[in-house]
């Protein structure tokens, strides 16, 4: 059996990038990610990103040297399918880790080969990572259902189920976006005035959302629910997710079914997903707050309560069209960790599939935004410009209640623990660009 | 140009089963569906129903006598992919149907040759259609928003957006199941008793909800909506839908982000595709009641106002297991008429895309449960049921207010009118399985 050193901190790799301080893709991260070579139209090839660098895995199953086993294992990413990989699950995603690992390290046999396999990242255009059938979006984020929830019913911000049900809908998979595409500001309905009348026209109140997102491994049969213990075996990795929200649209058309194009027009993912066990170091014990219900014994669990937590550090930024003229960096506008969630990603998953909904390879579980606790760590505009009544001020003069043309959202995420490497997700951006006409 | 002499309800087929008094599938419907020969594990054909019999269009393309232009348009379907011939449009679609209409018309030179590429609808295992990459639920139906309002929210059943705004929301695509395929009872959260805690386990009011689903055609591109006057360009056919919901689940659940689990643990399609032109006869007015208030202009137009609706018979049976038991045939719970709709599906499709929302072909717009609007047409049990509180009594003397294991629930829906030869949807069915053990 293959001791697996991939966590260890003093682990280095020839590829000397990702040896850099901050960089997110250190030897214990190993992502993956689909691109194709800047401009080449060529069909999609998995990589895995190590520094600044990605490792073809195409090219590294051509030329590399891998046991039978890892070269049956790499096979479907070699031809760009990471959704069959995700379907293999846990033991093949650590074996094919394991294996990168030891291939990426210094002094390993193979460097010379595989430095052919690198390609810059800034050589690299990025896809979504997958096929995602289906996209559910969650509400697992307490302080933010409660801090909006505030907004649209002061009399009762978090509604008697909240603590019981991982509050969830459905979402829409074709306008998953990469980070990087431009999204377009939508039209859509916009409540009525004192004539009664809805408008018609560009949402003036386009907000984004902090959320994690889950991809989903070895799925289950229709009918077959997953129970809370084995609820991990069937997850592969997170991404960052920007859930762009028109709050305007949203707050029109959301009774009695729920958020419908308010958010369909463009959700943006991280193209790097960090695999569970890049995360492993990173897992913390899962409590609720004193006085809280426990979860219903289908959504419990030792392990989960042990360590279903994931210490994930959130940040957003913005940067407006006059920064960037300007010549300014983005500006962080909130901090806030997914440990604070209120439903782990198996709480999620296991309540997903607790009806017997059948969840497939590469299907998108999303968060729910993630504000934090304190004042000014809300997760969305929505939040903190207090539902567009205090407009934020920007460091150049400019202020915001939410957002314009040309404003940049950046979503970024680390984990930094204490006898840990320190791994990121990499940037989830995307700009917003002017309606379409009516 | 060829004229286009399909819908003429003097011709006929050779196809005698076509000729049958109370045929779902004279020649003048044709719609198309895919299948396998049974047992056979076959990869999926497309097929053409006509009479009780499929045509096999990799057959048909293979051995019949077709212009360059139709063979090049029945290469995808030659390659069972219903999806990239919904993509091409509705010239192609017309222009295929002119060419099987004719080759399946009594005095056709080819009815030798078709011959040999029939398949008894007896030894076809129908599946999906095509696949549906997003899944989307309208609540279309204003007698059923009415009626089930009235249970939930009695002082204002009909909310302040519904007569502006075509309410949906996502739903699951990796749940929809081909009609015939057994259904489990789902488990789920169930609401607080006394104590204040949920339950988990079986659903205890399960019900069906009659639907009729469109499925689009071409698609658009991400951030270009799909004006009103051009919005039947990208719709291709129609299908029954029965989107079953657990009611218990559906009343814990369902705020404030709209029903989730207690709609995603199945949906089943018929498995024929009506396309538009088989519909083209059934066409009607479309107009609001006196004092509702008109469509916004981005979902109104000439053409809608014209024929925007569509006259088709609906009809929800059921037959116990007791029933079946007995020899009992299916017993009908009710009639409604998709005339009576408060949107078309142009409207739905229109507004689906209006915030810039991408659409593909192959995706599945459900009108909301379709009720008439007198008593006892209700289009789902809660209706019927007065939620609940009136049990229905079947011929047999079983009662019901929710569906019961053994239950087979079966949709039906006729297109009737005068001048035109009757078509049909062929049946959408399921039947319900005991719960899997919490």
């Amino acid at each position: 059996m293959t001791i697996d050193h991939t966590h260890d901190p003093a682990l280095r790799s020839w590829v000397t990038s990702a040896e850099a301080d901050g960089t997110d893709f250190p030897i214990q991260n190993l992502p993956f990610g689909a691109f194709r070579r800047r401009g080449s139209g060529e069909a999609l090839r998995i990589g895995v990103a190590i520094g600044d660098q990605v490792l073809d895995l195409r090219l590294a199953l051509e030329r590399g040297d891998w046991s039978p086993q890892v070269r049956a294992q790499l096979a479907p990413l070699a031809v760009g399918d990471l959704n069959a990989f995700m379907a293999l699950g846990a033991a093949a995603r650590i074996s094919v880790r394991v294996a990168l690992s030891a291939a990426l390290s210094e002094g390993s046999a193979q460097e010379g080969v595989l430095r052919g396999c690198l390609v810059p990242q800034a050589d690299a255009e990025m896809a979504l990572p997958c096929r995602v059938g289906d996209y559910t979006d969650f509400y697992a984020g307490i302080h933010h259902a409660t801090a909006v929830g505030k907004l649209f019913r002061p009399d009762q911000p978090l509604l008697p189920n909240y603590k019981w049900v991982p509050i969830g809908y459905h979402g829409r998979a074709s306008s998953l976006v990469v980070s990087g595409t431009d999204l377009r500001r939508p039209l859509g309905q916009l409540p009525p005035g004192p004539d009664g009348v809805p408008g018609y026209g560009p949402s003036r109140r386009l907000d984004y959302e902090l959320e994690v997102g889950a991809l989903v491994g070895p799925g289950n049969a229709l009918g077959e629910p997953i129970p809370m213990d084995r609820a991990e075996d069937h997850l592969f990795g997170l991404v960052l997710l920007n859930d762009w929200s028109a709050r305007d649209v949203q707050a029109w058309e959301y009774q009695p079914l729920g958020p419908f194009l308010s958010k369909s027009f463009g959700s943006t993912l991280s193209p790097w997903v960090v695999t569970l066990e890049a995360l492993a170091p990173f897992r913390v014990p899962f409590a609720r707050p004193d006085g809280d219900p426990p979860p219903l014994p289908y959504l419990d669990s030792p392990l989960n309560r042990a360590q279903g937590g994931i210490d994930i550090r959130l940040q957003v930024l913005l940067q407006t069209a006059a920064m960037r003229a300007q010549g300014l960096a983005p500006v962080a506008l909130s901090r806030s960790n997914f440990r604070d969630a209120y439903w782990t990603p198996a709480q999620l998953l296991a309540h997903h599939a607790s009806n017997g909904c059948n969840l497939r390879p590469g299907d998108l579980l999303g968060s729910g935004t993630q504000s934090g606790p304190e004042a000014g760590q809300g997760g969305s505009l929505l939040e903190l410009s207090q539902g567009g009544q205090q407009p934020l001020a920007l460091p150049n003069g400019e202020t915001r209640t939410f957002l314009e043309d040309g404003d940049r959202v950046l979503l970024r995420a680390r984990c930094e623990l204490d006898g840990a490497r320190p791994i990121g997700f990499g940037e989830c951006v995307g700009t917003v660009l002017a309606a379409p006409n009516p």
